[in-house]
């Protein structure tokens, strides 16, 4: 926990007055959430957007101003935390579902700092499962498309029903091992009829802060 | 209206007993599936699946035998129409709405025969807008990154509200003008969060029969 919320708060330095900031999801941002809403009680004045219901019903806790995304047209700085962070900050997101949201808004925003604890750092991507999003229609054979790429793929359970996005769509778990060349596996999936998005985050972190055990934080 | 027929009445010769077959959707699908209802009238055995609600009724009056898509792996001969195809067989399909299910049942037919009237044969696409489907969040800015790729996009309408895909999405038609690297393109469009799939369809198609006013079909 400690590693989560140092990295977290590193993070909200960043976000100065005036800014519109995008609000992450997960166990990393809600550090992150709970130190921007104590510094707008300090007096930060900045606008947020949300990437889950979640999320935004934390932020009306915390009395963090929100707006709609459809009102703006660029996000200064989004938090989120990530599933697992690469060398070169390739990211696989998608865990808790939210990753077509997340990239949505990750790819209107100027910076994406994305903070983890160390457990999450890995030389190469594939050993956390790949989150892909695909269309009900004929999921069945989205499934085994997305198995000739090389990943044992699981429809996503919750309550012995298939798990429903915000966008009702289905969840597949491709598990890949390791994954080589992100980028060709990211065009490759989503060029299946069918996929709606997948959880690879190819360079679109401008940075990674990892936060330790012992509560020290190191920035890339 | 004789064009039209002609072509698809060419394709249904290419059907054989036993074989699962897709329906395609739009004026020119019609004939061959009025065609097939005749042949199976007289003998034909085939199971069919279909790319939409309308054709599925359709069927369903002229007593084509329909199977799910979920209980085959695999389909033996498409027919479809399209709104554009040009010199590589490359296309563009989407102008009723249905791309997304038409993409998923072609990229699961072993044949795809594309049957249109000459008024859809281009050198090069892109005078009809391209149809993408895309989610509903965020959907003003996704509408902005298609533009960047150099079109202008138009979310459709329809009774005065935006037009629902069975898949509970929109869709924005993109007046690219024409269309250099159609491969290219594909693979741009997809990578934008926020798109589902858009109406290029490259190298899908595995023959096409054009048909003339005269009544005179060429297949090439």
């Amino acid at each position: 926990m400690e590693s989560k919320r140092a990295a977290a708060e590193k993070a909200v330095e960043y976000i100065r007055n005036g800014m519109i900031i995008g609000l992450g999801t997960g166990s990393t941002a809600y550090w992150a959430i709970q130190k921007l809403g104590i510094n707008i009680k300090d007096g930060l004045r900045v606008k947020a957007v949300a990437t889950s219901i979640h999320t935004e019903n934390l932020a009306k806790e915390l009395k963090i101003p929100l707006i709609s995304i459809s009102e703006i047209e660029e996000i200064d700085i989004t938090v989120d935390g990530a599933d697992e962070v690469d060398d070169e900050w390739n990211l696989i997101k998608g865990g808790g579902g939210a990753h077509l949201r997340e990239k949505i808004v990750a790819s209107m925003s100027k910076e994406l700092i994305i903070v983890v604890d160390e457990s999450k750092k890995v030389n190469r991507l594939g050993k956390f499962p790949l989150p892909v999003e695909i269309v009900i229609f004929n999921y069945e054979n989205t499934q085994k498309k997305l198995s000739t790429l090389g990943c044992v793929p699981q429809l996503r359970i919750r309550d012995n029903k298939p798990f429903l996005t915000d966008n009702g769509n289905y969840i597949v778990d491709c598990d890949f091992g390791s994954i080589g060349q992100p980028r060709e596996l990211h065009t490759a999936i989503n060029s299946i009829p069918g996929v709606v998005e997948n959880g690879l985050f190819i360079k679109m972190a401008t940075k990674v802060i990892i936060g330790y055990q012992d509560g020290s934080v190191k920035e890339q």
